[in-house]
């Protein structure tokens, strides 16, 4: 029968990827149009789900999506981890373009899938099957999939949100995958990062969404880009860009870099590797090797 | 003193299943009778508990489930999952008949221990202890037991919330028994499916009441069929087959051969056993094996 | 300087014993007051928890108290479990009337401390500092401390209540603490336990206030006797003798019996051991054993 | 690169402790930031967060700030706790200084961080970013950060308040890291102590905001008299001394005092040194110790 088992590295850790966020944004969009769309009357008679169902909703579905691919591909499941650990802990560049094509794509399958799952509470909640409403127009049912930012946020604001949600969320993930810092058993480490993102929704989860994931902004964007309308990518202007993108991406460097300066005692990190030669060859053996898991690996068995 | 400890494993695994769904059940129903009858004055002052507490109290009863059962049967719980075992994992077919039939029969005398338990609230509810409802009638209280759809939902619809449900139920399944794939350790598989039932409830629970497990559904279904009226079999025609029972074992049989396709590279799937002969080999040792765990065992210890 | 060290296990283990009741009640109780006390604009401009709170507040509660006394004394913090143990998995007789004792002194201690913390939240609901009301009469906040079935539940039905509740709890802790049934790694029983009592709460909670566990409503109900009145001994006539304490012991009775029957394999319990000579040099050694863990301990690391 | 890999755990110790106050107060007052404003229209439409949802985002809180430190100086993020170890089980005294010095530091910059986040939320409740309110001012955002008693509390009741819950998480936090009483699994410790501050903030949570930590109390609360005014430090007088700090360290002391004296069986604690020579040995073996974790690490991998 058909099988990948055999297939190098190169397909099936981008698959793990694609999986990983799929079922990530199944959960954590499914979360969000569920406990939206039954606060309206025309949908359910009392609503099922409040903020904190959406926040224990992100924190389960981030926990599934790395036990879905953690084994194959470390788990990442978010571009600005991806990111972090190719600039600071040597996850080799070459697999990069891979792990984000997949993690995009597996955010735009999954929004699909919940999309016709919960077409007809949409068109409730929006008032006809033809009418479909982009942020900051009412109801704004685009805001199920991709981030938007709350009125009363400047862009500056908005973009430091997210700059500091994702440098917390890459100052503990370094600290649950450091085994010089007591951290879980690894196949206990999506757990803990259920509390993490737990506690990120619940503290600073509101004004901007709490992308503090590229692709499970981006994935979802595009393809409300498509269903909705290219408004998605309009709203004040290009803030998918700067604020879920950008903003999560340097804050996932920043705070990997707090972390390997201050804390980290490994020599995995360039901040710990002061020569250039021994560094030199730790990259070479890093990129000739095919089959194992990534370095940086968030689940590391 | 009477005991069943030298009993074989035709009579052990299926009792094992039995309280297994008996205390899912319990727990489970017992939720959906607490949240609801509690909602009316008539029965308490306040409710005690919303759709988050239906949500955890799901998951909670799906990890209390598995663990009664886990050692000795697999833990398995559900007939959707042990038809994809038996289809893709080489669980014994002929064990199945006995397996299911103890699933069913524990949610059938798990829905009596708790409609007992609830007897004057559902009067309370229903008026009279004369008027036992079915949905669509209100207040349907029969609804506390088996799965009825949503208004606006489509048959079609109905049918893949379900089959979604149970696909991405299946996906995680397998990622957390897979030991290539960074599992929690054997004992703590049902803490994290914990968190799979709690997410699947949040995102993806509304619109059917997410059966996501035929004898979750057709057990307190055959009991209110007993104590409520046929009604609960022609609601929709026949959407007590097409649902909860058609649409979950599809969706899990979807799931677990998207995970063995892309995902799983051991090979006790027959996604990845080219070679006939060795499947045979491999099949005749399974049938002739008595006393061990089944294959494909959620929580192998 | 003055220590416990070198005493022994028959001083030991009550001590351990009413520590972990004591945090039980403290937490539990302190749980009930708060919730039910900042419902009332007296206390709090909102309220400070729902019924769900609740529910996690017993649930963490439970836990925290088995793992203050697990490695000590086995974790029983129940009278209803250690009489099981003594009845069926040769817990030594001779230790039950200390751990009862002791059990029911820390519930009595703990709710004397919160008590005294919500002293005057208390005074605000019930109006005076002079006034202490028990139910069925208004505020009734002797209700904080003891369990009291709501009105519309029969007296049989609220013993039915209890004994399903405490027979499901047993059936579970029996699993969980199984080592041929797929348990969690010991250190982490609290933590399944943690999942146990809160589906308990939310499923099973509200009818009879799930006492589950006779020193938890009789060491309270006991301290309440002395500063309300003794009407907390006279409701429903003998009620907190029927269901709180008859109620629970019957059900953990029936529920270990089930699953020493049905499930368990192992020869600890006198339903897997026909031979009465062996049984009887097995109690022998059980009674002659000073210094070790009882058996049948919950959490034995 | 820079690095402070090689420098002395002097630095390194006290530079963790820093992180892990650092992110405790992040997640811990951006909850109590998020779940306030948003209960007000002119920030949200509807709350984001309830109570349960600041019970829930300090205990994540407090669990990530001691993953993100332990394995390097013992996780404490709590000077009650570093000066009961420091009295009870040696911890270095020469360590104290540093320690708390870092800790409170985290507290004021984690402080600092938030308050950017929400700034404009705040100024939206306040009414202009002219105005800031202390407590019982209304609205008093400055309660946001620092700890304040509710109106109908007498100060004894609020020392006793503070007292009694740093007593019980002390009790609980000894048993959790007590290898002879059956605690998790060390990189398991903080998920234990997620449910306790869980526990905590639900049953004693309301009447003096538990801070149950000196430094999550001083360290926002010195910020807020930078930003707000004097006025937090003459809340009812000195409150700020004796509840949040005098009330929680003596708490933590007679906590520690009550486990090591009735439970604890290590001889690791002064209460069980009864040999002053052997003492005196083994203090001046821990002082003389530089690079390794300090005792009484709350998690000691």
């Amino acid at each position: 029968m058909f099988s990948l088992v055999n297939t190098s590295g190169a397909i099936r850790e981008p698959l793990a990827e694609f999986f990983g966020v799929m079922i990530l944004v199944v959960f954590g969009c499914g979360t969000n149009i569920m406990v939206s769309t039954t606060s309206n009357t025309a949908v359910a008679a009392s609503p099922k789900g409040d903020w904190l169902s959406i926040n224990f909703g992100w924190g389960c579905a981030t926990a599934m999506g790395i036990w879905v691919s953690g084994g194959i591909s470390g788990g990442h499941i978010n571009p600005a981890v991806t990111l972090a650990f190719a600039v600071f802990r040597d996850f080799p560049w070459r697999k990069v373009p891979a792990y984000i094509a997949a993690q995009v794509a597996g955010g735009f399958v999954g929004a699909g899938l919940v999309y016709a799952n919960y077409i007809h509470a949409i068109d409730l909640v929006e008032g006809s099957r033809h009418i479909r409403t982009v942020p900051p127009e009412s109801p704004g049912t685009a805001g199920y999939f991709g981030t938007y930012a709350a009125p009363y946020m400047s862009n500056g604001s908005a973009l430091y949100d997210e700059f500091l949600g994702t440098m917390v969320l890459l100052i503990c993930v370094c600290a649950l995958t450091d085994t010089r810092n007591g951290p879980p058993p690894p196949g206990l480490v999506p757990l803990a990062i259920f509390l993490l993102i737990l506690v990120i929704g619940i503290a600073l989860g509101y004004q901007t969404g709490y992308a503090i994931n590229p692709a499970r902004d981006f994935g979802p964007r595009l393809f409300t880009a498509m269903m909705y309308s290219r408004k998605v990518f309009t709203f004040r202007r290009q803030y998918w860009l700067w604020c879920p993108i950008l903003g999560t991406i340097l804050g996932a460097q920043f705070g990997i870099f707090l972390y390997d300066t201050f804390i980290f005692t490994g020599n995995e990190t360039i901040i710990n590797r002061p020569n250039k030669a021994a560094r030199a060859a730790h990259l070479h053996a890093m990129n000739t090797e095919t089959r194992k898991p990534p370095a940086g690996t968030a689940v590391d068995p």
